[in-house]
């Protein structure tokens, strides 16, 4: 059913033509390397290169009779090159190509997530500031808070998508390496240096070290960075959702969609698709720790696991980035009703500064705290603006002037600073300072 | 039950008593700052600083009538500071204090982790190289693959434990961010430039935009981080479990335990109890990850989480990386039994050789293959060494002369270019071609 | 830190000190049954009965010299009891012990929360019933959906919790084994007779076979079944927090938090903690699971897992039952603003009723669907309710009367089914045809 | 990947056009239920049920264009059966429709998986009584305990399966249950009765209430019966990898894999694989517990979760049972081998019996467990029999006569109580004491 969420170019690199793809070139990129230092006749690689052609059931088919995918996909092309191509794999070890060439779907899958993330960079970076002053009603715990613009929520995303991205460039880096260090690590039989020469023409580094795999705890690292990158998707798909509530009304996604029962509904779907696919990528860290520890230089019980678990979040991961996108490329943002509940709140958003008055005017906080709450109970109550009670209020005028009461209720001073945090994030000088 | 895995100092930064005294730190820090820039009156800083105390008790019997462990913790220090006490909090909320105070703690718990895996690094280095030489049996599903020496193994975790360090570095830069930016992240009634020197005398730097809280991603790495050190401690005890099996025997735990049935019992329990412990650290990344995306500017269901699984993961994994370090001390290694398993295996362990041996001569790859995996079973069921077989064989002497043969079981021939791998991790002229 | 979330009677279940009592339990319930048998002198057990005492400090002091934990208790006991103490253990290895011990709490803790689900369960039928006919807005993606009555609402959650309890019933069955046949299971020392006399005095039953120890899918069982429950709670304070949400306010918890910095807030932070808290519940499940494949007769591993896990789950599920339901006792319910926001909705939550009634007088379903669907989009839009536009509507009225367009719109009529569902949660009769 | 792991007829029920199928079923179904009560025209659900024909691909295309994926369905059958079409569907919502149809694929998928249990029953009924009587070392922390049966470590694993059929079969109840309650859960457009009936023809019970969606605790407890599933064969497959160790040699699989680099080698894959893929089983849990508490009436965001995740666990665990089966029923027991390591081990697993025989004949409990803790000791290091040294001691000697020592090592005495365990497990009379 995943095939629902599959995008191209991700989902091509995880074909099985395309892996036996990926493991020609590393066997062809070692036997040229040992070719390099004389350790093969020359010509070989080249030979290898020109006859071996992928195909792909004749190598399932040697498979189920030997047992072994690796054998049977070298088998088959033995066959195919004849006699040179008894110099295929010399000194290596199924996992010393197999680990190599998934280092290189990694790398270029995490290549296609950045492609996306720099993308929603951009549309977060134009939202926000598209936004910068529309004013919303703020909440926090479901409630009323106090007044922030749109842009400010829109900035606070952008700003974690560059710690995911960071995230997501330190993975691709961790697990741009290569191994051809052979059954247990030793280079018994493939010297260091034509390691290096060799994944040095794929684009990979050595590990300094290895067993006979390239540790797991790289591909934990990608893992959570994909799992990272889907719970930042899921804050934007719950926030959509939760604006977009039938009683919030501020956004609506773009299509939303419809109910086969009720024709009145227009349901964001697609956020709460996202909600619950970022829960499929926070479940893949764990399978990846626990394959981490292995028995000795190596036992496969890892394998099984990521040859499931790894095609899934990467594909779920760029469907979502893809989808995110195009969700806040779509939104529809209601502005007017953004207002429209801001002062439905009876100026409670402002209580905060009607307390600090107070304090700065000299009364204790705890009695300001007590007599603002009781102010703002009594506006629910009545319906009345709080700023009216106050001015009515014997002892809030024994210590704030009617001119002071009103500048509380200030919208436009309120959100004076929001510029600030679009300072701080868009602009350079501010990057010492502050920590994204 | 905890209680029996909580060392000093790590517990000590999270008794509430440590809390209150952080929370008020960061209270003061902006009440200077708020005073440098003229916003409240001068010596007030001071002045609380002074008369403050924490009261545990005090402060929780409060809670329990105000239901809010801040607003209480603000009562109590106003109680005792008297007039000046109403300036403490202002133009702040909760979560200023809290998050700002919970950055302070991680920063510091995460130092202390930092130096067990410095102590950590140091005896696997030592150890490394002390048993650089030592052959030991390769083992890959359990079964005997290709000769190493143990040094080799100890160099691969030395090796994994830089890339845990650098990540727990990292998480240690990504949660040593402040944020006194008020209810909704406007800096409504903090300004800007007072965060940023309150935040510089705490040693932290603001985040550049926040909404109520710190974006919990953040705390997420850090998590993440930790698991990822957990299961490094669960591959060094679970490689300690396999290689003290009754029937390897090359390793025992330095204290071993026994058995309160079975006199004769010494059972590698520490290395159990880690690995048993690793399943917990790993377990918390989820949660953590659950509680990223909050409601609008923020809810409270992340707080709960917290204040269990940070100080339980912190608590273990600082207990793992003091036992694993014991561990690794004081360890008995069993050299000569080592050796002794080698020889045992009949030669099996170089059976590659062989292989290659046949395909340099000019034998086909695929017949190579089958011809020694039959002479190594002949090997198991007649009980007589691969290489005797091999020089009897006359399909392998077709290629190979006697002498040849004898070169293929040449044990230190076959361990010569671990020093690689050694002079890769040590020596910084590798360090930019190699990735740890 | 879970001190906070730590109820009585519940925490007194896992104090070192009720636990080394349960192990005394154990090994004078199997003394008495050996003595039955004629295999101890007569008059043992209930001699080490009397003299036997409970020192905790002594027993640590002892683990600390001996390394193992049972075997400290041992020594304690044998050092008070004298002679006849020699008698302590005999034929038993730890795991008889500290497993049938470990039952013991199990299945006492599973009582507690038993008890609590009844309580629970009492609070639900009689709020559901006190509700049963109030309507408010069904909402599906958070958007209006049909009407429905609070106490419907109510409803699902007591039918889900009757599933929650027969979940942890299981349990409490599936766990309320002993185990007293020794190192590997195969009573080589202890004879099943004395085994089955001894659970069976302590109301425990044999495991038909065991290994050394009680198989952990058992202990898996019972905190899945905890999870269980705790995802029930986090239903129930999910939609609290939902319906509490400022916009819709139509429920406030009885004790709603204030805001350190905003003095007009009222947040559901009880709400909010137990859907943090439902997530460590649930994340306690894959350690259990991952503790059930021990090595061989068994491996250690398991146990720090449950030391820390077991109380942990157990007190936070104790804890959420507690409070949901001091949560749902004390709920305001405002009966009025459900009225008022049904009436808000323009119509719309019968917007089916209008679709069924067009197609049951002929019209095409599809047709049908899309002029109701954009009937609808035109009520929002011009803020005029559906009923009338559908009355102004020509092709509507082509089909429908107004008196059967007035009828599509009864609230009562949409409600009327609604004690159905009573009917079937409440009374014997309907149990067979439907399932709880 | 997952195409590698997929079996018939298991993969065949999670097909698109399956799916499309249990659809139509349901709807049919609920039609001939309204026809019945007079609700809709005599002969429409005949009709619909002779001229409605899945097409797979012009359903996928309607979807692309409305969004929909049952509206899609529905106007593709309307399409083909004309007028009488329009009440297909009639006063349902989507979720009767695909719940109810996901109940009916949940059963059919759980009978294949206790179609498995059962085969797999036999299989490990018979292997436990034909390897009743064989001894083998029972190993306890991967050192040597005492001996016990290969028959009775089958015999555990057979006890445990009895619980997992039992979990299966309690969650195939829990998951028989379907809803035609419309969109709210109020059965506001479609009575009970038609409900009643409809389901009954399907050979399911309606929920006794519910919301839009039957509810998703009764989802998580499938997915925990099959991760528990999963957990059971990890327990089987881990065993086989120990006792097949190179060191050890007990066990072989039946076809072990060869390497690429080293013909030598026979890897126990299956069982590693095995291990791998109950990782992904268990990481499913957590997933389907997170979808449980959705907002109000229902939110979507389970279903992209039990798009993935259902299929997955049910194919993994399909696959599991299977080739553990298969593990089984091909596996080579060597029990000349079981019988080498018995001896090999210096009689040190008959330790506990030296300790108890001193214990009776007088000897403090403390005491003799050191005595014979340090003859173990040196039976290791000099290398002689536990029973020699013994014999040789005079302290041990004091208590014990020569015969009264030999009678200590007896193999057989060991062994007499393992028929008990048999008698137990396989004999009714027994399950009445005891639990499985």
């Amino acid at each position: 059913m995943i095939e629902r969420y599959a995008l191209s170019p991700m989902k091509d690199l995880w074909t099985l033509e395309a892996q036996y793809t990926r493991w020609l070139e590393v066997e062809v990129a070692a036997l040229a390397a040992l070719e390099e230092l004389g350790r093969v006749p020359a010509g070989v690689s080249e030979g290898v290169r020109k006859k071996a052609k992928i195909d792909v059931q004749k190598i399932q088919g040697l498979e189920k009779e030997v047992g072994h995918d690796l054998v049977a996909f070298l088998w088959a092309l033995e066959e195919e090159i004849g006699t040179e191509g008894r110099w295929l794999h010399f000194g290596l070890t199924s996992s010393d190509v197999k680990d190599t060439a998934l280092s290189l779907i990694l790398r270029d899958a995490l290549e296609i997530i950045l492609r996306k993330t720099r993308a929603l960079k951009a549309t977060l970076a134009s939202l926000s500031l598209a936004y910068k002053e529309t004013p919303i009603l703020g909440r926090t715990h479901g409630q009323w808070a106090e007044p922030t613009t749109f842009g400010h929520k829109l900035l606070v995303w952008y700003d974690e998508l560059l710690r995911v991205e960071a995230r997501l460039q330190r993975a691709q880096h961790t697990i741009s390496v290569g191994k051809l260090s052979g059954a247990v690590g030793t280079h018994a039989y493939f010297p260091p240096e034509a390691e290096e020469k060799a994944l040095r023409s794929l684009g990979l580094k050595p590990c300094a070290v290895a067993s006979q795999v390239i540790s797991r705890d790289r591909h934990a690292e990608v893992v959570f960075a994909l799992a990272s990158c889907a719970s930042f998707v899921e804050k934007v798909a719950l926030e959509v959702r939760n604006l977009s509530r039938a009683e919030v009304g501020e956004l609506e996604e773009g299509r939303p969609e419809g109910s086969s029962a009720m024709p009145h509904k227009r349901n964001p779907i697609l956020s709460e698709r996202l909600c619950g696919l970022a829960r499929l990528a926070r479940a893949a860290v764990g399978p990846l720790l626990e394959s981490n520890a292995l028995w000795h230089e190596r036992d496969m019980s890892h394998s099984s696991v990521e040859r499931i678990i790894l095609p899934q979040v990467f594909l779920l991961v760029d469907y979502m980035l893809d989808r995110v996108d195009k969700l806040l490329r779509e939104l529809q943002v209601f502005p007017d009703r953004m207002r429209e509940r801001l002062s439905e709140a009876l100026g409670l958003p402002f209580s905060e500064g009607l307390l600090l008055a107070l304090v700065q005017a000299g009364m204790a906080r705890r009695e300001a705290h007590v007599l603002v709450a009781d102010l703002s109970r009594e506006a629910i109550q009545r319906g009345v603006p709080l700023c009216e009670l106050a001015r009515q209020n014997p002892r809030v005028r024994a210590y704030l002037s009617e001119e002071e009461i009103k500048a509380v209720f200030d919208l436009n001073a309120m959100l004076k600073r929001v510029a600030v945090s679009f300072d701080r994030v868009f602009h350079s000088r501010y990057n010492s300072c502050c920590d994204h």
